[in-house]
């Protein structure tokens, strides 16, 4: 039987709030066995970039990362926000290791064509290196993997956290069963974004066309969605969404996808 | 026999000179066996508190650590640089991770008291965890550690970069033959600063005490010799400085530290 493996993915927009960020790494702390969390930040590089002058452009609610663009998510991704909370998770008794795709050539990707639409120094994964999570896993080690990947040549190259999470849950469901949470700040997908209380419990690929259809989910669900369902076609056991440390309390809201 | 292990340290001043940090990381990738590479970024880190508005204070050529400059410092040594000279030391062939000193526990410190003086955010070393650093090393790895501490307590605290590299050297001395190489922007210690044909090429504590007197030495020279005769009585096989990536190249002028 295959090692159970957790892969946590939390938001920007949740970094953003203390007590949701201590929620989730407190529940985090609480999974047995092997475990692995993934972050985003776009909330605080668009931070950062508003404080340099730097101006944010995105295309279809995906940034454009230009060369100052970059040079931000560096600093956010892999050193304000990384660095952060290995050191919180390491006060929780969670030894762990923070990695950017680069680290271990864990991430290769390769620059995404700049045609129809030149998104900048952005990469589409190619592969992950499983063996070298392995290695760490084996070690005890919690490997906190932020939204940055690398070309090979020494070109870093920024990422979607949400693509990175299920790219990692993919590429390590040959060797473990993969229980992939995505914890943002809502209770779950919801079937009006306006109320809280109308999350759906369970979603199948027919369900989120019709909602896709209908207007009615999130704009910003989409994409994240979409990489759920792949990630569930392509080999993990569970893919749950729901809010900030829900993966480690039983019965809470959540949106379970099926295939 | 214990294994040979160099230590390469790079300060920041390098890495603003794009061709010197090349001739460093090539000279590291050059050298055999097991390797760690350190490196500051003060000089990367003055800069973006300098766009940032954030005032930058120094007491006896030290920073003094504020909220605002912590987190510059977790942004440009942790995200920035650390996770470029990762980057382009794959390109090069060599299997790096970047660290910093909460990454698997790495290094603990405590925060400096603050009477006399209060530096702020800065830690003094307590320990390094020499078994993590041999498991990394034992996978192939090259470690790249940045000049970040924490207290266990989910604390980062700014660590000197000369001290973080003496401290690793004189912790893997009890498993390694240490050679621990300081790399900068001049051929060695020079006798007369302004002249840099008179690198001095070998150095005991009595000459270092005779240069100090008669102030001939620089006095941002004198913590790095410091903290290098340090490593040397603590272990350490062999304590060089010369310039950017001399220490693969036999004959290089540089000053070899004598006990």
């Amino acid at each position: 039987m295959k090692p159970e493996l957790h892969i946590v993915k939390i938001g920007g927009r949740l970094l953003d709030e203390p007590e949701q960020q201590e929620d989730c790494l407190h529940a985090l702390a609480q999974l047995p066995g092997r475990r692995i969390l993934i972050h985003g930040g776009g909330s605080q590089a668009s931070e950062l970039a508003s404080r340099l002058g730097v101006e944010v452009h995105m295309i279809e609610g995906r940034r454009v990362t230009d060369h100052a663009t970059l040079e931000i998510a560096l600093m956010v991704f892999a050193g304000l926000l990384n660095t952060r909370l290995v050191a919180e998770l390491q006060a929780q008794g969670v030894s762990s290791i923070g990695l950017s795709g680069a680290d271990g050539d864990l991430i290769r990707s390769r620059k995404r064509p700049s045609s129809p639409v030149d998104f900048g120094w952005v990469g589409d994964v190619e592969r992950v290196r499983v063996e070298f999570l392995c290695q760490l896993l084996d070690l005890g080690l919690c490997p906190v993997i932020c939204a940055l990947s690398h070309d090979g040549q020494g070109q870093l190259l920024n990422t979607n956290a949400d693509t990175v999470a299920s790219e990692v849950a993919i590429a390590m469901s040959g060797t473990h069963s993969v229980r992939l949470w995505y914890s943002f700040d809502k209770a779950g997908v919801l079937e009006d974004p306006a109320d809280p209380t109308t999350v759906i419990t369970q979603m199948d690929k027919n369900r989120f066309r019709q909602l896709k259809e209908s207007g009615s989910i999130a704009s910003g669900m989409i994409p994240k969605l979409h990489t759920g369902f792949r990630a569930l076609e392509q080999g993990a056991a569970s893919v749950c969404i729901g809010q900030a440390g829900y993966f480690a309390r039983p019965g809470s809201s959540q949106t379970q996808l099926l295939l």
